[in-house]
């Protein structure tokens, strides 16, 4: 079966997510603890490079408003090459490098960079039991239960994002917030299966062009890697923006080719169901991702995926909201007679002679 | 004539940016002043929308590197939704909102979010005498040199990054700096000149369906922008990523009829030029903007637009780098026989009910 690695890596989720946790929850003191001893940290640089990036623009979010410190993600080579524009002069930073495999050249030389600096600190995520990022010191989560064997990260991306959400919840103090991240491993089965029916028409859908994936706040970083997904496995035009974004300059190509696909936040839903008028009235259509009780206000969409919580905090969603975009690309893969195990032009680390 | 606006306002540039620095720099000593009193600022957040977003990245990196404070640029909305994902808890810092017509609304709105923090200051800049953003107090510019006729930015873009350059210099008490962004006006004309066979010939040519911008540190605000103006003229497929981003699963997509424009960075020369000679063998066709010298190394690739300074920094580098990008999607549309000055679904102002 073409992709049998990327669907089987996809439907562990709901299980990797559960071991995930508990080997934080192992860890718990001694997360708790490394924020402040022995300086406290003062300010969070996140550091990835393509789906950890992203991954990394949603944990970023979750740390500056759980911590209440300023917190932000860049790509690995912009700590690299433009140290003085990225980590700060003056305070204790955190720097923490994501990378699935633990070896990317990228990330493993801004984290020295980030060490060089009197006032930084390390930690950092990887799937892999020894790895170079776990050699540089500091603070390391090895989440072996998410490694993959398909290139295209999926089980990788959300165990990274879902594990550094936890330990953001865990330096805050924030023990609410970590039983509410513990639930979200028995919402994602239904998530799953909610959004079959959805990703197998659409997949199959050969008038569609163009995916425009958006998302406000922490479910940015998940629309980038929706975006992401649909480029790698399944080779279409994509792209991501911060919801209200779009209006500003983007929407001037949308046509009845267009699938617009909204992770629909809490924060932002009046002006997100408002953006999708307007798309709509140009001609777009759209895929609705949100609580099931905003089914009626997604009536005027397309398609509808449910999430089966409605009160849930957009931090939370965002783990969730990872799981229709893998299978979009997914089924639009298979659809094309593309195999998502064998991505075009992609290798499993980038290694480079930096 | 088609596009008759947007021609004389992207030519208007070098003199309009003249006009810029001089205003600035009459304001030089109450700039240099506001940074410290009444209470001197310890972060910045810059605000934009679209284009006004864009410039706002390579306007923060030019602030955390000049002034050696925190600062990033993050979409309006954000601002508005996540205020507290945004805006720092116990330190002094700046709100710089960015809006062209001063009245976008999300602009507004963000800026009064900002204000309501006891620790938040506010600073602004905008294209017109009287604005809603004017009236918000703090450091207010008006830049009415750089108004415009036409909806889709152009001017107003170079102009206000500019101003917002200028004064990251001014408030480091770098007057070196500022001296080097006065020499921009004089080049600005050899890059337009330079550019006009190179943005005629690819602006012709129907085998492209994909244009992809990438650019480093300060350089990624210019190459989403490029990317900007090419879907608002032309209404092309059109993306832009960090440069070393681009192995990191987008170039999956890559073929023949992508057209890959490299704005080179003096930080990260050497791993761009490996990265272009990555993507040609993948079928890839290149456009490198890069200073004069860099010519031999830039042989492999289709085109080249020649800087004609070659030891001009990053920072510097940016305003320069818009100029090709906007030529090439006026020129792209004009060739697609679409009007630049009529972009379609767009309006001059954003205003929203929020």
């Amino acid at each position: 079966m073409p992709g049998q690695h990327t669907w089987k890596e996809i439907q562990s989720q709901p299980e990797v997510w559960r071991e995930v946790l508990a080997g934080v929850r192992r860890r718990a003191d001694e997360i708790e603890t490394f924020f402040k001893d022995p300086r406290p940290v003062e300010e969070i640089v996140v550091l990835g490079c393509g789906s950890s990036y992203y991954l990394s623009l949603s944990a970023a979010h979750a740390f500056q408003r759980f911590l209440g410190l300023p917190a932000r993600a860049v790509p690995s080579s912009e700590g690299i090459f433009y140290p003085e524009a990225v980590f700060p002069k003056d305070r204790v930073f955190l720097a923490v490098g994501v990378s699935r495999s633990g070896e990317t050249t990228e990330t493993l030389v801004a984290l020295r960079r980030a060490a060089e600096f009197p006032n930084g600190r390390l930690a950092s995520v990887s799937c892999h039991e020894e790895s170079g990022l776990g050699e540089l010191g500091g603070l390391h989560l090895a989440l072996t239960a998410g490694a993959e064997t398909s290139v295209v990260m999926t089980r990788s991306f959300s165990s990274m994002l879902l594990a550094l959400q936890a330990v953001a919840a865990l330096a805050a103090g924030d023990r609410e917030r970590l039983e509410l991240l513990s639930s979200l491993p028995d919402l994602a089965p239904s998530v799953l299966e909610a959004s079959r029916p959805v990703v197998e028409a659409v997949g199959a859908d050969k008038s569609f062009r163009r995916f425009v994936f958006l998302g406000s706040g922490p479910l940015y970083g998940i629309a980038s890697e929706a975006m992401l997904k649909i480029k790698e496995m399944a080779l279409e035009e994509s792209e991501a923006y911060h919801s209200l974004e779009y209006r500003h300059g983007p929407k001037s190509v949308v046509d009845r080719s267009t699938l617009v696909v909204s992770l629909m936040s809490a924060a932002a839903e009046v002006e997100e169901k408002e953006l999708l008028k307007e798309l709509t009235s140009l001609s777009a259509r759209t895929m609705v991702v949100g609580p099931d009780g905003s089914e009626a206000a997604a009536a005027d969409g397309d398609w509808f995926i449910p999430l089966p919580e409605a009160d849930l905090d957009d931090w939370a969603r965002a783990l969730v909201m990872v799981l229709p975009g893998q299978l979009l690309a997914y089924q639009r893969a298979v659809s094309k007679g593309l195999d998502p195990d064998r991505p075009q032009n992609l290798s499993h680390v980038v290694r480079l002679g930096l």
